[in-house]
């Protein structure tokens, strides 16, 4: 049977090997290259498999009708550019593209579940942040409900494993440094991911503000964020926007009990818990949500967004 | 020279564990009697020295001027009325005695930095809990000066490692469950430790009210405190209340960045950093504080009120 | 399409649970029963699915054409005879019914591929231990073709993650004993697979002694052993053996690189390496073997027998 | 009361900021500088004092009495010459000095308790590596007692904590490599520490061959050896050449039980258990010994050995 070739810019880093190996697996995708500058020439084993690392300039980026790129933060927008110019439509998983970045471009922001309609017909899609993805798929149905307080604060304390910070060696993500550790980073106002969530936030149509103070968890893989919102007014079944919102989702699971990172590593889903809390005065939502960052917070959900660019089912080659 | 007798009930606990091993190591101090029901007879070796662990019934209290109890929440208030009636003084870890949790009595709760005047008299002090700890030593200054918002809720989120949840076999606490896992716990309005909280806070003066979110890490100690406090007003300097109330504390430290558990782990103190948040129209504050949960969490604070109840220098036998 | 009906006894431990999923997930098999006594009545997630466990006593063993019996050593025995009473054919996951054990049954040895065989027709396998299944495998080709030293000591070091202390609670398993630390356990002759070892050794052919020293590692899955074995003469090549061993064995990898357990987590295969030793007098072999306990130590290796019982194909619905 | 001023070199790196926190904290002894050349400038909290990073080369080498040298292999040894050059005596942490390196010097070996009389007077000393530490400490009693077999392979295979491979920044060290795995390297005749044991193994006048086989194991500090050694006869009493050996040794811990990472790390002791093995007909020693690799494995015993040169109490400042 005839496969879909496809290309991976930046393979080498955690994200870029997650998308070799959901590739390798997919039944409709071929691996037709994957770029790492600094190991060209080398072999690499991902998923039982060997794949030959190549220098970007020598990817063969016509030969692809898709090109996922992993490249850094900076870095990614030139290549897709030229791979767009070849003639590749490109998911960019880098923050170049995204809302909130100050980039003009009019790529479609791939958090799939809010902007499905847009991804078939993109020539280029840009792959939603890690954070981005827990936080505002558990946001939105009541942000576009208007649910939550005018001009309140929307309080976000989230945690990621380690891989969240890339495959670059760095003296503090040693394992010796990160074991039986715990702490926040870029506080305040410090973090990538704030602007392209404050640009969504404010197209869904919501006038509030965010809070948002991130963690990093001795664990490889994983986020949960736990997110404390002003109602409004009070609610209630504080569930029930989440179910009528991804009632036929089937990468979205509503749960009667908070997530646990262990129940969404391996798997391209968020899960989502939300509860009113009881005795406090002023009618306020508890949502927990957790996703695996490499999954749906990176490769599954790129995955995710290329099968609908190339009319593939869209869970094909994903594990739920 | 003499040194002045000390027992430990409820020592194979970790916080037990960790008071015999601070009571072994002090210079005023010496560990008369360590019991543990369920190991009766039992040696254990407790910072390279031998411990023989007895039973309950035949602790000799009287022996004692002063008792540590590290005996379960709800088996403890029972033996802190035997040993007060032998004549020894008591240190309650425990909850029974704490605010908000029912008792009529009268022991001051020995959150040491707020309640220092009342120790040295008192017959039994009421040792905080782990959390109340970390987060009313991060809180007050705030709380007791007016500046946070009135009928606002602050919301807390928090991460204990396990040994918060005590040294009883349990198939949750097992490695292999907690590796790699992150995920909250007593979520809305569950913990133990929140009537305690709320008890003080009203104490305190203020009129507000508290979320406590706690999650489990995969660490064995510590706990990091993450949270957002509404202000009546905009604060100029975020941290100056923190150094007003805490400049001659030894066993506070107040940082420029937020502190890691690392910071903390072994040590009997509390590290708080403060900030107020920019790019949000309500003015809000973001804490984060982090202590040893067997340290200043439970046993170094036990003896830190344990010195003086018993007139030592308030900080002897406690590395900082 | 019809399936196959199978039941799990003992399906709470960490074997049983990991039969479980894979049962579930099995193109040929269907869970009809799994049974869990201090657990029953109680709804399980398992592998994405629900799954009620049922007492034993409950169990309609009849309905079962195969039975996985993951039930503690010493109780297992009595439930294989009701099933096999009741008509099942039965894989024994417990050390019940394997040699060495005293015991003077006539189930085959499951380790699949020295006794493959025996499997098909067999009526009660005896699935091996997880030690002896990654060191068995490795040490197997060389001792059927003579080539290790007549009565010399093989010295067998081999490390386990926690999985393989099973899934109740112990004091000494908890996340807090267990993080940071590394130690032997069951050493000089303490070890239940020892004489298991011994009597396959001797089985095939070979009269050597063997060394086993255990030691328990922090991290949830996986085995990996280091051997030294005394020569009769000096090996050519080290490898050679090996390959023509497995040549054609899907589940056994021969790597020219020593395995790590990230290698082999998650996955049905034993991966060996193998190398003469430099620089050492007496000819001297160092072989380094990695599993997953639970897979092809334990689960894994109990469906492979499984489907060669029931007639499937040997590696259907199994990862590897 | 006066200080004697030390130096340490290389003092960013496991070993050498462990060296620091034990000059910091040491009765007799000042840091007088410390160097780091890629960290030159900044500021490091080490054993909650405040330490000033300099150029090796703007450090006032002849201000000090003594000098540690943590500087990485190869670059350590034209810094011991300079620093002997200006006066200083020097304890060298790198292998450049140590036997087996095929370096001329006359710098005794600094493992303490086999070396002792060496040391005070020694202007250089090497000190030894961390595995030479628990290994030769553990086989020198029976090697000096003619009781190994002659000509006879020792097995030893050991495991490391990762600070056992430096603080330099390596992919293969991050926390998201590292954690659930473990694996053998330097199979064979690869690593730096065999040469140094085998030329030690000979001088101490025994005729066997080491086969070494180091793992990475995921914790941060500790190093566990398990040793298989053919005897020349059988023991009647595997412990009694220890505890002859070592009787009075403030640093050695014979056990009756094997040991634990748990049991050594943070403290400058080794841990060493003994048993003659059962049904082995070759008679044959299993020894399994413990230590924390940056304390009696580098720091620690640079101490220890700094101690003995200065006239200082060989066990002052030293945690045991």
């Amino acid at each position: 049977m005839h496969k879909i070739p496809v290309g991976v810019l930046g393979a080498s880093g955690y994200a870029g090997r997650e998308l070799c190996q959901l590739v390798l697996a997919h039944p409709s995708l071929e691996l037709t290259f994957a770029t790492a500058n600094e190991r060209r020439g080398q072999l690499a084993t991902i998923g039982g498999r060997d794949v030959r690392f190549i220098a970007g300039e020598d990817a063969p980026l016509a030969s692809a009708e898709l090109v996922f790129s992993a490249l850094p933060h900076g870095a990614s927008a030139e290549w897709v550019s030229r791979a767009a110019g070849e003639g590749c439509r490109v998911v960019d998983l880098s923050s170049d593209l995204r809302p909130g970045n100050g980039h003009p471009g009019n790529a479609p922001y791939g958090l799939t579940e809010l902007e499905r309609p847009k991804i078939p017909e993109a020539m280029v899609v840009a792959n939603p942040g890690c954070y981005p993805t827990a936080i505002l798929l558990a946001l939105a149905p009541y942000l576009t409900r208007g649910m939550v307080e005018a001009q309140a604060a929307i309080s976000i304390v989230a945690a990621s494993g380690v891989t969240g910070a890339g495959a670059s060696p760095r003296s503090d993500l040693l394992f010796a440094e990160v074991v039986e550790d715990y702490r926040a980073y870029a506080v305040g106002n410090g973090h990538r991911h704030l602007p392209e969530m404050r640009a969504m936030v404010h197209e869904l149509g919501a006038d509030v503000d965010l809070i948002f103070t991130p963690h990093l968890l001795p664990v490889s893989r994983g986020i949960l964020a736990t997110i404390t919102v002003p109602l409004a007014a009070p609610l209630a079944d504080a569930m029930e926007p989440l179910r009528s919102a991804y009632d036929l989702e089937p990468f979205v699971e509503i749960t009667d009990r908070p997530p646990s990172l262990r129940d969404v590593v391996g798997r391209n889903v968020v899960r989502v818990h939300a509860m009113s809390l009881p005795n406090v005065r002023r009618p306020t939502l508890l949502i927990i949500s957790a996703i695996d960052n490499l999954m749906k917070g990176a490769a599954g959900q790129a995955v995710q967004n290329g099968n609908l660019m190339l009319g593939v089912p869209e869970g094909q080659g994903l594990p739920s």
